[in-house]
């Protein structure tokens, strides 16, 4: 370490106290990569602050002296925006945890950065509430996270992004300026919607300090079936009646046949005798007595041929059977070295794409699992591949082969997870040089010594 | 007119042609004012560029020779946005118009900017969808003028601000540079999502050249009552309930009593025989048969004494009646130089707020007409008020007294209209000093000489 590094360490540490700070021995493994392992690099520290004024304090400092701070929530990442670099200090918002307040009235939560999602859903479904953001890392992932990359997760199509449901937000920008937007009305059109800016951001524009979160009422009753079709375009369709019949539709989720196939060996299960080509997992949120137009709805889709059979959840336990299927929880053991890709692009292109996609990568990679699924109605889809010997090289061509149709069907090559550093090399897959240059002013207006998260996303 | 100012003119003429511009006496005094008709100067020139070529020529042009521009649109806004001064250069969207496509399987509409919003719901209304947002401008209203104020409007609660049904966005910046993020996908997290940057910007960081719109599925029925309730607290409780028991929920308007007689009497109507204290009118898009389910809502409600009396609609010429009530449209028109205030705040301070905001408000002006309604859900009131001999100073007053208490609640003193030129001296009353100077860096970033709409927001 220079004599600077060492000059700034001890000024953070005589600002936040020797709690907030770990260095040297003291900086657990667990700090050095987000959960796409990708990272390898233990930081130079890591500050641990408990307080608004910690967090502005220590970014002061940095910034004051240039030194890069990576903003870290629960690490379950995968795009490897929360991976340090040696010289990087890792900034943790872990101690700064809590709800602060449920305010019934307007159905909103004021919740600190460091907040694991699934205590503040707790706290949520205590008070009588749904938090409408779910997604599979509930138990690590924090609201900080969550907020700087816009996380979408499993209830998107009927509560959007995480982006429609932060209504106030606080940040600290590079030099430690606070900006407390704790706003909790839906609509507020006073001035720029500075939210906008920190969310999705991950970590290179601000660092998230308190959140104002929408909540829903918890819906009395869930009404679950797996459909079984034979072609998109029947998929399409069904998604279009779905969205027009059933208003509380809450899941769309569409499975290729390789990807039913490789998990309902792993678990296990067989839904349909003959495996559809397509097979749509339909979900709707409502009260007990939809029941009934739920199964009209299937009803008229058999008869109109539009779906060839039809499987309603008569429990909890076959509604997780279903689910089981689709979240494919034994993938990651079954076929180390997953690659998983995350793209959306327009709803009516996704069909054609998943068929050229797996051409293209059978050809490569002939011995390879390649699959798809993914959230339809949000025109996200998600590309599994496992090569047998994988590799550095194998993952960097799978990308390339995905990322090269995406690009030419206008799409996005990260619906979801962000840019990080893993997908940094094919941004401009999905923007233009226009748009980046423009992403690049942004960053140097708001954080001009580039302090915040370097070398990652732009 | 300057040397200088005559060789932009002569520049621009060349670029764009002579349709394409207008000077002198051809400067129609339209291009004055928005609906606040508080404009009252001829712009220099009016530039009618019908391509994005000619919009990104155009402010190349005056961003290399400083001169000013202001976006028009519609000229709906009511707060003075669009309002040019004399030495600006107007740039009206009105012959940049048309839908270009729609998209049925991904549900979008690609629109220019220069629509009339009533013109693109026709055309997503015959293809079988829903344009989800509307507003009682939509006659006049371009779409550029929506996106660059987040226009709410009337289906909020149910389809979001304009800021959520904005999927892509095509933008041409100071400088000229085109911007095209023509994105379909409902979920797009690659970089920065640079639309936000534009949405709610009153024209002041770029140009809205074209966009990418949500449908939803055309409703098949509609349910409408009107309740009648004796305190502010059952009013929110109601609201509670209706958001969890009514999934296609469209519209919770509260009337306060003064609201309701004036409209009443105008339009010579009277629904409930003892006028309530506050009047809900709510609605629920959906099915024909969840008549059924809303009817039963409201006898609960009934039953439990938190509603007093309710009217269901039996016709469209019922619900129109009760529609009719709340868009109040006799009172501009009654009531000359009435001042109407848009406030949000959180949901559970608003009762107090009117109460106060009334007592004040009729304190200082004892003989003017004040008024309280809005759009509960979101947290959105509008202020009414009528002051017999109406004045700038009385308006300024009137203002004064209500963002006074809008800030003690930690409130918004524009929920939906924009700041435009009217709100912009109170800014303060809603936005931190940090929050305003992080504004400014934005505007310096993405037009650094001060070109577009100088004088507006900040
Ligand atoms: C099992 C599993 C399922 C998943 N499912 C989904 C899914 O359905 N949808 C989805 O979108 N994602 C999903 N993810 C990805 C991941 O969970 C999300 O991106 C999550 O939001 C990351 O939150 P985190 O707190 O773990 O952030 P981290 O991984 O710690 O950080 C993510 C990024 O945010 C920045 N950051 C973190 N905290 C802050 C802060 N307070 N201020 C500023 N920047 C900050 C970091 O610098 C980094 O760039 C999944 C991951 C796993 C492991
Ligand atoms: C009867 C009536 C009812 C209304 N109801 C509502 C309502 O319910 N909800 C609501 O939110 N508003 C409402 N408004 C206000 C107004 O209609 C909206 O703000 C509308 O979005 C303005 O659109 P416009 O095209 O008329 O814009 P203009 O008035 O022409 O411009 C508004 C602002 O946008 C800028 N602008 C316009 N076009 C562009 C462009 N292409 N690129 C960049 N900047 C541009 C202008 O510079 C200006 O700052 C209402 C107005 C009236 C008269």
């Amino acid at each position: 370490m220079t004599g600077g590094g060492h000059a700034v360490i001890a000024a953070l540490r005589d600002a936040l106290g020797p709690r907030a700070l770990l260095s040297g021995d003291a900086v657990g493994a667990r700090y050095c990569s987000d959960a796409s392992l990708t990272g390898s690099c233990l930081p130079r520290a890591v500050l641990r602050p408990d307080t608004v004024e910690a967090v502005a304090a220590a970014l002061r400092i940095c910034n004051a002296a240039g030194q890069s701070v990576v903003p870290q929530g629960g690490l379950t990442g995968l795009a490897g925006g929360a991976n340090p670099r040696a010289d990087d200090i890792a900034l943790s918002l872990e101690r700064f945890a809590g709800v602060e307040e449920i305010d019934e009235a307007s159905g909103t939560m004021t919740v600190r950065a460091g907040t694991v999602l699934e205590s503040a859903q707790s706290v949520a479904a205590a008070a009588g509430f749904l938090l409408p953001i779910d997604l599979g890392a509930r138990g690590s992932c924090q609201i900080g996270g969550i907020v700087a990359t816009n996380a979408g997760g499993i209830r998107v199509l009927r509560h959007g992004q995480t982006r429609e449901n932060v209504l106030g937000l606080e940040v600290v920008l590079a030099d430690g300026t606070v900006i407390t937007s704790l706003n909790k009305a839906v609509k507020n059109n006073t001035g720029y919607d500075l939210r906008q800016l920190f969310i999705g951001s991950e970590g290179t524009l601000g660092v998230v300090t308190r959140a104002v979160l929408r909540l829903r009422p918890a819906p009395a009753a869930c009404h679950t079936a797996l459909c079984a079709l034979r072609s998109y375009g029947h998929v399409v369709e069904l998604l279009k009646r779905a969205q027009a019949a059933l208003p509380g539709l809450s899941a769309f989720e569409v499975m290729w046949e390789s990807y039913v196939r490789f998990n309902e060996e792993a678990e296990r299960i067989r839904h349909f005798v003959d495996r559809p080509s397509l097979t749509v997992l339909l979900e709707q949120q409502g009260a007990e007595e939809d029941a009934h137009r739920f199964e009209a709805f299937l009803a008229d889709a058999l008869e109109e041929e539009l779906i060839g059979d039809a499987l309603i959840a008569q429990s909890q336990k076959e509604r997780d059977s279903f689910w089981a299927v689709r979240e494919g929880h034994q993938m990651d053991r079954l076929l180390p070295g997953l690659i998983n890709l995350d793209v959306s692009m327009a709803i009516g292109r996704l069909g054609d794409f998943a068929e050229t996609c797996g051409q293209r990568l059978a050809r490569r990679f002939p011995d390879a699992h390649i699959s798809f699924y993914g959230h339809l109605a949000d025109g996200n889809l998600h590309v599994a591949v496992s090569v047998p010997t994988s590799t550095d090289q194998a993952a960097a061509e799978v990308s390339r082969i995905t990322y090269e149709l995406v690009r030419q069907r206008g799409g996005s090559i990260s619906a979801e997870h962000g840019i990080g550093t893993l997908k940094r090399p094919y941004l401009g897959y999905s923007r233009s040089a226009a748009e980046i240059e423009l992403m690049r002013r942004m960053k140097t207006a708001l954080d001009p010594n580039g302090i915040l998260n370097p070398g990652k996303v732009i």
